[in-house]
């Protein structure tokens, strides 16, 4: 027994220890009962690692992004178990972590039922409490394809070994260029094996470390993703450090679930997606019209105060042109397929609409005097998103951008972007979105136009007027296009979710692609800057980010229905339709419900459709001229003077609050 | 020599006549010098044509449609005698009457020069003052082809003679299914052979009778119409009554030539039409954009104020649906052809929105209390017309449709559609078009669905609408499409040119095609009916008509520049430029032209742009706080104060009027 010198490095403290022989990553951090495992000179290793000279060890804590992701895969090892103990003819597929959990896929002849989850969930219980032991075993091929003799797609992962089980889906978790290894699932006590996996690992010491899980719901799966292949069942689940954060994210997931936008999009009669026209092709219907206009009509008025001139291009144009700007270099993939013309002329639906703005601003000459030129559009442009990965109107087929491509002098630039980044957020903040932080996209060395000196201007440009607001800076090395730096807007909705909002991209290509030019104070012909941005990026996936961060009680400016009039009895119904009328002059949408039904499933209906301002009004409201209000929430107020109410629901579309 | 009994009919009275063998209709119509042909028992004679015992003979008068059209025959006759006089090697093609003119076709080696024109036209003066008669002569096809074995491809049509002639362009002015005929052209005195031509007639009785001709242009044109044949040189010319309708005529193209939309479109930097991104699909500069986008505002308020929802669709779709609506079995050919998305699914670009607009109404359970529902929508789409039609806005492959569908009740119907065409006409007189009148197009008997009872009270129902408002109405049997009757809104433009507008069509097909339903009262379900409307029709179009008709000069509240600030000095740029500020304050769109310009330059500047207003600014009018207008005609009024001033465009835009 001689001595071992190791290093423990933590955040960024390092500790030498000298340790003996045969001392193990759990020995070093014994009683740090977070710690799940260990990389040692960048490798994750189980706890049973044993030290060797010189390492450097880091502790992997459970909640770090790999300690959940070991946590997730040992479940799933859990889970297979499980199954097979009660299904002892399912065959295994593949089991990775992924997002939020994990998940397994099995050969049975039959598609697993809720009450098999169950059953497994319970049997996962008693492994977990067993506290089997997780034990990692290097094998040769040929005593892996023994051992394993009776999972034939483990057999078959076994001859992907190598490159191949990379790019496998979920492939890479169990075998990959390194050596075999299979791990075994032991016996607390006797050490028995009580099942066993072929699997890279690293894994928990011990089943008795999985905190919480859950299993969530089974799905078929191809085997290997491949449609070609036999159908396998899927098992999802989900694993977290602790009970509460497994409650906290099982209520997300219900919350989430509550505001999809698909579903409140039915259930609120506002847009629909049917079959006969296509996925990812989305129909509006009157009501979310009227919210799409009413978003659709305020930026426009913002853009117009803030000198934006406004143009119409096409959907459909010559190939020519996606050949000019390079999209079909680089783009095709993402682009509808030709059309063909004219006896050989291939059309294209476009993708992107600056191409088309470009030759806008080349239609004539330019003199600085005219820069910067902003030029709008509401362009709605076409993508061949796969369908597997098309949902609803987040990632669709067919969207508007609410586009528009500023043409200015590199004086300038600073300023535009300046002036530009603060439209952009005051304008997000107006649709009741406050939660933002910054990302900036800088240069990939491998891929890139234009010289360094450019590049670095530019991204310094970005930088400064990104720091100047004050909001979190993300840096995204490399995760800038070919063409340009990026700053992106990142917002979190009510649920804390992140979606990427509005983009300012500066783009050094597409001015030399269509050699545009102006004319300079000196008679001199120069290149202008061109910025990208969309504020919204896509009109219809914003309609269903607010869709989703107002959960449908839109803010009263975007309501579709912004006060419904319930009359206590039928004689009030003459009384509310004056209301309503006088009301709409004023600008506002109401509706009276003069139908048959009686007033409390007047009520539920208004709140169902998620209306701002019910208006009640019965004998005592005639009498005096007045109107009670009852919210969203329930509560109450009597006696409005009529014009008082009128007034006080234009007072919340002016000032964009939700009621 | 005996008696031969004939009958004259004019309009409606008739005169039964006694006349002596071998009297002609010229000797029947002696001393009538506006009669150049005779219709005798509907077939066109030229006046040499004898008389035979009870014939119904009729005077073509030269300004009737017929005696136009053989005016303008004759004239093409004595063209191509003029162009083989001076250029002997020329071989002959076609030559029919057209719209407003003539031309015909000539293999020679090189185009005709303008100078070449100047001659021929001259030599053409010559052959009408020599008086050549026009005779007529009936000949076998071998003789025909003996005569005229030196042109080839008279003897290619003689060749087609019968029914294939008809089809071919323009020869079935040479050969039709009856005897082969030759036209000598005679010398007056002599009686010489000076020219001869295959021809169907007739002609004039001579040359002399030719009133007025010019000669237009010349251009290339394939032999019948195909690329795949020889191109011939056509020389186009036109031919009137009188010398005055001639100028008038000259004026007209001028006038048209001046307010021609793709040339002011240009000039005034409205719209173009890249040739990157394909003929009949235009970019709207920010000028256009201003334009177009204040005509789509207000027409979408006034449809929100006729209690219209606006709707949003997609521009692509699967097959399926113009399965399901028909299009593909009876407008394929108005379509672009399809793209295949996700493996073998074709989609297409929409030609029409209303198939979507049905998905919109079926998207859930419909009740009578809803009806009518009027969806609308600016929807663009996109028919494939064939690029010889495209003719830059007026006929354009892709285009904005202000389209909505109505659906209501059988009861509905009648108020429905009195309201909508009332709606559409005061419209339409809101963007400066007053001059109307209505088509009614009804069924097509061989080519209908739905019962003759629905037709009919459908087609009362339309005839009364249309007369209660008052305006001409032109019936167009068998006019209809096979899905329901339509009233459409022909226009006049400032020049006189008819426009087909807007279009009020009921359709008894689709909402049986899309098994459209909706609850009555007593709980069943009855089949809605269905009005297609359109008032624009296309807002590309609508755009172009309205641009000629003001021949770019647009109404103030249309104007993209209401006023053009010009100072007399530099020292007033800053006091004009606070004038612009307030005026935009209050939503006029004003510029300052503070370039370096002499004023002069500016004031021509302006006028050339149409800019309503001029607003000059100089000492005095600093002093005073006022300025000083200039109007589009050069008149001018001066020292108004600024408010004043700001008040009066106000008022014009208020107004709608053009200044």
């Amino acid at each position: 027994m001689s001595d071992v010198r190791v290093t423990i490095q933590r955040d960024s403290e390092r500790e030498e220890r000298v340790v003996t022989t045969g001392t193990t990553a759990a020995d070093l951090f014994q009683g740090e009962r977070s710690v799940v495992a260990a990389r040692v000179a960048g490798q994750l290793r189980d706890l049973a690692y044993e030290l060797n000279e010189g390492d450097e060890v880091e502790p992997v804590d459970i909640g770090s992004e790999d300690g959940l992701n070991i946590l997730r895969h040992s479940t799933a090892h859990v889970m297979a178990q499980a199954v097979q103990e009660l299904f002892p003819e399912a065959k295994l597929g593949i089991g990775p972590p992924i997002k939020d959990g994990f998940y397994y896929d099995f050969d049975v002849e039959t598609p697993f039922t809720p009450e098999d989850l169950k059953r497994i969930e319970k049997k996962m219980q008693e492994i977990q409490k067993r506290g089997q032991r997780f034990a990692r075993r290097a094998v040769s091929d040929d005593d892996a394809r023994a051992e394993l003799a009776g999972e034939p797609y483990k057999l078959e992962l076994i001859g992907l070994k190598g490159s191949a089980a990379e790019a496998a889906e979920g492939a890479s978790a169990e075998v990959g260029a390194g050596e075999l290894t299979i791990y075994d699932n032991l016996d607390a006590k006797s050490g028995d094996l009580c099942w066993k996996d072929l699997c890279r690992g690293p894994h928990l010491p011990s089943t008795r470390v999985i905190p919480a899980f859950k299993l969530m719901r089974s799905a078929a799966a191809y085997w290997r993703g491949s449609e070609k292949n036999k159908q396998l069942q899927r098992i999802y689940g989900t694993a977290w450090p602790t009970k509460d954060e497994l409650k906290a994210y099982l209520e997300f997931l219900a919350e989430a679930e509550k505001r999809d936008h698909r579903k409140l999009g039915a259930e609120l009669d506002l847009f629909s997606i049917p079959e006969d026209i296509g996925s990812g092709l989305a129909v509006f219907h009157p009501k979310g019209g009227i919210i799409r206009r009413v978003m659709e009509d305020y930026s426009r008025r913002r853009h117009e105060e803030a000198d934006y001139e406004f143009v119409y291009t096409p959907h459909a144009t010559k190939g020519k042109l996606f050949e000019k700007s390079g999209h079909l270099d680089w783009y095709a993939d993402g682009m509808y397929p030709p059309m063909q013309l004219d006896e050989g002329v291939d059309y294209y639906l476009k993708p992107m609409n600056c191409p088309m703005h470009n030759l806008i601003f080349d239609a004539r000459g330019r003199s600085y005097r005219e820069l910067p030129l902003r030029l709008f559009e509401f362009g709605t442009v076409y993508r061949y998103e796969k369908s597997g990965v098309v949902h609803g109107l987040t990632r669709a087929r067919g969207f508007t951008q609410d586009d528009a491509h500023i043409y200015c002098t590199k004086e300038q630039m600073a300023d535009e972007l300046d002036a530009t980044l603060t439209f952009v957020l005051d304008l997000l903040r107006d649709y009741g979105l406050t939660d933002f932080y910054l990302e900036l996209s800088t240069k990939d060395p491998e891929k890139f136009v234009g010289s360094d000196e450019v590049w670095e201007e530019a991204t310094e440009t970005l930088r400064k007027v990104a720091e100047k607001q004050g909001l979190p800076l993300v840096p995204d090395p490399g995760g800038a296009a070919f063409y340009g730096p990026k700053i992106s807007v990142q917002t979190k909705d009510a649920i804390g979710r992140t979606w990427q909002m509005s983009t300012v991209q500066l783009d050094f290509n597409l001015p030399e692609r269509f050699d545009l030019e102006y004319t300079a104070p000196d008679g001199s012909k120069q290149r202008p800057v061109m910025i990208h941005r969309a504020l919204f990026g896509s009109i219809e996936r914003f309609f269903a980010v607010l869709l989703e961060h107002y959960a449908g009680a839109f803010p009263v400016w975007l309501a579709p229905v912004q006060a419904t009039g319930i009359p206590i009895g039928d004689d009030h119904v003459p009384y509310l339709q004056e209301f309503a009328a006088e009301a709409k002059k004023q600008g506002l949408r109401v509706e009276v419900d003069a139908s048959s039904d009686r007033m409390q499933k007047k009520i539920r209906n208004a709140q169902r459709s998620k209306v701002p301002y019910m208006i009640i009004a019965g004998d005592e409201d005639v009498a005096n001229g007045a109107v009670s209000f009852r919210y969203r929430d329930g509560s109450q107020k009597n006696g409005i003077p009529k014009a008082q109410a009128i007034a006080e629901i234009l007072d919340a579309v002016e000032r964009r609050v939700q009621v």
